[in-house]
């Protein structure tokens, strides 16, 4: 599928939409913004925005649906969360059930979709600065790693932060940070550098999710919030129904990587 | 009430408590955040936290309460939302009707409390910057203006977007957007310069609320978008019940106003 590599975020959706693409995302609609999906019945959206309002960084929200309706308006107009995305997650009382392409068939009147800002576009804007990539350079998927720091609760939901790592030379992370505490949609600025004791990582030869990467010599690890975090918050919560994307399958949205450079 | 030009926020919020102060906080507590209040019943507040997370420049969110819990964790640990500002307005169905200085006797269980970024933030950061601001300068209320432009509706919110104005000179507008552009918790860049009739303003001599400011000779008129706001769109929502500040008569938080400058 290279030819959706240089295709618009719309052309990624249609092709999804077709069932012609079901595979994970990085690297295509180059620029365009991909998103997480996180879909839950309205009794539990307010707990769930309030959980994301009080943890940005791990849950920066570019759109949020009224109730019922498959279209995020503000990033895609047109487009259907119900068939969009290359394959979503099924999950009933916190467990896993199914990995279908399409949930069209699980789609209700009150469920009320979040759509939250994904690494993959600070990445882009770091490799254009010149700032290596390890994970992308060793044809690997980002490590994560779940912290001992928690989220900020807010009513059923609570969890831990998970971070995405990559190693950087000191020169890099600080250019790193001033590129990323542009795009608070993005995750912003890393949460943290240096020791991964000092966020609770034991071991960093073994993420929790995603692949090990190589930290040089002269490198440090440098730590950002992650979208993963809200999955481990549905994990905990058990809500009775909820949909997501499944990890790497993203939605691609209208928005371009430069609009969220900046507030 | 001059010591309370210098004291903390906690100070002024024990001086509202005690009965002590009941007047507009402009000035108050220097260098400490200030925030507009809005409170609905929970059944209200998923379609209110909703409009704010659409429309982030005129509704910043500092902090949102857990149902019935009147105490700002975030920004205030400690204070109590019923009795620590200086004056409220009581609504019933979009009708003002009543100005107490306590809302101990309206709060409810069901009551979310929203706290919502305030350009006195911005207006320090600016004089310190050495940009004057002329309405402080003349003594006088900010001018507010509605405009033609609509807020993004959410659920039963909806509502023109309200604008204060600030009349600059060209390069003092560029320093301001500078400075404005790092505080998107308070309101964050200006949303429109120069014609007032190009976001639907009749008469800059005329503001809907607050008092006219003098434009001089090579000035522009700088607009942001304003707190007030969220009071035109629960005006036109109707809500059977809502708690609000009285304009003005602001929250003071815990946060210092370089805590706003950043992400």
């Amino acid at each position: 599928m290279d030819h959706l590599r240089t295709a618009t975020g719309a052309a990624v959706r249609a092709a999804c939409r077709a069932g012609e693409f079901a595979g994970p995302t990085p690297g295509l609609a180059a620029s365009f913004v991909q998103a997480n999906l996180v879909v839950l019945p309205k009794d539990w959206a307010f707990d769930f925005l309030l959980f994301c309002q009080r943890n940005p960084k791990p849950c920066p929200l570019l759109d949020v649906t009224d109730p019922g309706d498959p279209e995020p308006k503000a990033i895609a107009p047109g487009a259907d969360l119900r068939t969009d995305l290359p394959a979503y997650r099924v999950w009933r009382h916190g467990e896993l059930v199914e990995e279908p392409a399409d949930v069209t068939a699980h789609w209700r009147d009150d469920l009320v979709s979040f759509l939250i800002g994904c690494s993959f576009t600070f990445e882009t804007a770091l490799q254009n600065a010149g700032v290596p990539v390890r994970h992308i350079e060793e044809g690997r998927n980002v490590p994560m790693y779940r912290t001992s720091v928690r989220c900020q609760p807010a009513g059923r939901f609570a969890g831990p932060l998970v971070v995405s790592m990559r190693p950087l030379t000191p020169g890099h992370a600080v250019k790193a940070t001033q590129i990323c505490s542009r795009m608070p949609r993005a995750h912003g600025s890393p949460v943290h550098l240096g020791d991964p004791a000092g966020i609770g990582i034991a071991d960093l030869d073994r993420p929790h999710y995603g692949d090990p990467a190589t930290v040089r010599p002269g490198e440090v690890p440098v730590f950002w919030a992650c979208g993963v975090t809200p999955q481990a918050a549905l994990a905990e919560a058990r809500p009775p129904f909820a949909i997501t994307h499944k990890p790497g399958h993203m939605f691609l949205t209208d928005l371009r990587d430069h609009h969220l450079d900046g507030e």
